[in-house]
């Protein structure tokens, strides 16, 4: 089994005022790779969805070295490289026109079984999985298990119309989005390399009123999405390097 | 000469929650569609700056008779009809894949000189226009002129990071986005066909605090964005039908 390979350029709509791509738009970017690629091999969305199952994406990271500009080319190369009963690891390497490679990301999804709201058990598409795996290790150390994050909110979010997803829920893109919005103007501007871990715990709805924390510690900053009951809804963590 | 055509297909990033294109990622659609064809003929951004001129978009409308759902393909025909000293006209026609004209736009456009930051007069373009002009008229009313919206404003809003391009002013989707945001769910929800007016006059920069005040008049919507000094920024009417 190979590696999938999609091709990319980076349209006007995903730059930000740097005229390079936006964090967000390049998450998306990845997040769309999964998607076909899934799709092409028979286990996505609307294949589980015959089942009444659904992926959920838990952990994620993503190392960039340096955020390509408007008109630029790049391909990523996805697999997923091994699972377990309650996830599967996809990993994606991000390689530019000239070669060389300057970004890495791994992703762990689960899957849910809509009709229990319960994690399924992932053997019940060891078939699926089985003739997809393929034999290279991640490209980067995977996603880390993020800690609570303390102190007071930096800013209050209702969660909108513009803001949610197919299923009512806050898009991924919006999260990052608002973690970038909440920090100087210079941290976007400047920003070089960067790794990025995100964990998805709960979703936020439409309405839902979520309070942002931060706390920086050891030049990485870290983030907590909580909803009105105070429950942790996302955890992110962003390292510049 | 012939009117330009470009195809399109609607990808998930595009859609909101009831799974058809957004009325912003339309909007971006149709933008991107006149950028392209403006570069291609020779008169687009990068032509303009070796003169310190640029484009700004002062008049919109569009009309929809429905909203395509994600994966449907469209083509959008585009066309200058005509221009005077101070605006250019640029139409537009949406058809979809069964042959259907389902949408179609008509825009008003300035030139500017970055130095005085007065409009520039539009014959000095004569040469770019002269051979790109196309005889069809526009394919609906054209724009029309906004009247000052009264009232209270319906919620405020900081110009930050996410809404911001190049030029760190805000996004002209980002209007549209807010928009429908300040709306009841319902709203974007039953939408059906459409046809929405805008009128930019001020551009609203990174940190601005805008507020957004909404009228309804006969089964029309209006709405005007203002910043903290009162100054009206952007109008846009939105009519249901």
């Amino acid at each position: 089994m190979e590696k999938s390979v999609f091709n990319y350029s980076i349209g006007p709509s995903s730059i930000d005022f740097t005229g390079r791509i936006s964090v967000s738009s390049m998450f998306d970017v990845i997040l769309g790779a999964a998607g076909e690629d899934a799709h092409s091999r028979g286990f996505g969305v609307e294949a589980l969805a015959k089942n009444n199952y659904g992926w959920v994406l838990s952990r994620i990271c993503f190392e960039l070295d340096y955020l390509p500009r408007e008109y630029s080319d790049f391909t990523i190369y996805t697999w997923i490289s091994d699972y377990n009963r309650l996830s599967s690891t996809r990993n994606f390497e991000l390689v530019d026109a000239e070669g060389r490679e300057f970004g890495r990301a791994v992703s762990q999804w689960c899957m849910i079984d809509f009709d229990t709201r319960m994690p399924a058990d992932m053997n019940t598409m060891a078939k699926a999985h089985e003739g997809n795996m393929v034999d290279a290790p991640s490209p980067c150390e995977r996603p880390r298990r993020l800690a609570a994050v303390e102190g007071e909110p930096l800013l209050q979010h209702r969660v909108a119309y513009s803001d949610i997803d197919f299923n009512r829920h806050m898009n991924t893109m919006r999260y990052i989005d608002i973690i970038f919005d909440s920090m100087p103007i210079e941290v976007p501007e400047n920003l070089q390399a960067l790794r990025m871990d995100i964990n998805f715990m709960r979703e936020s709805r439409y309405g839902d009123n979520l309070s942002l924390y931060c706390e920086e510690r050891d030049a990485v900053r870290n983030y907590e999405y909580r909803n009105a009951a105070g429950e942790a809804l996302c955890r992110a963590s962003l390292e510049l390097k």
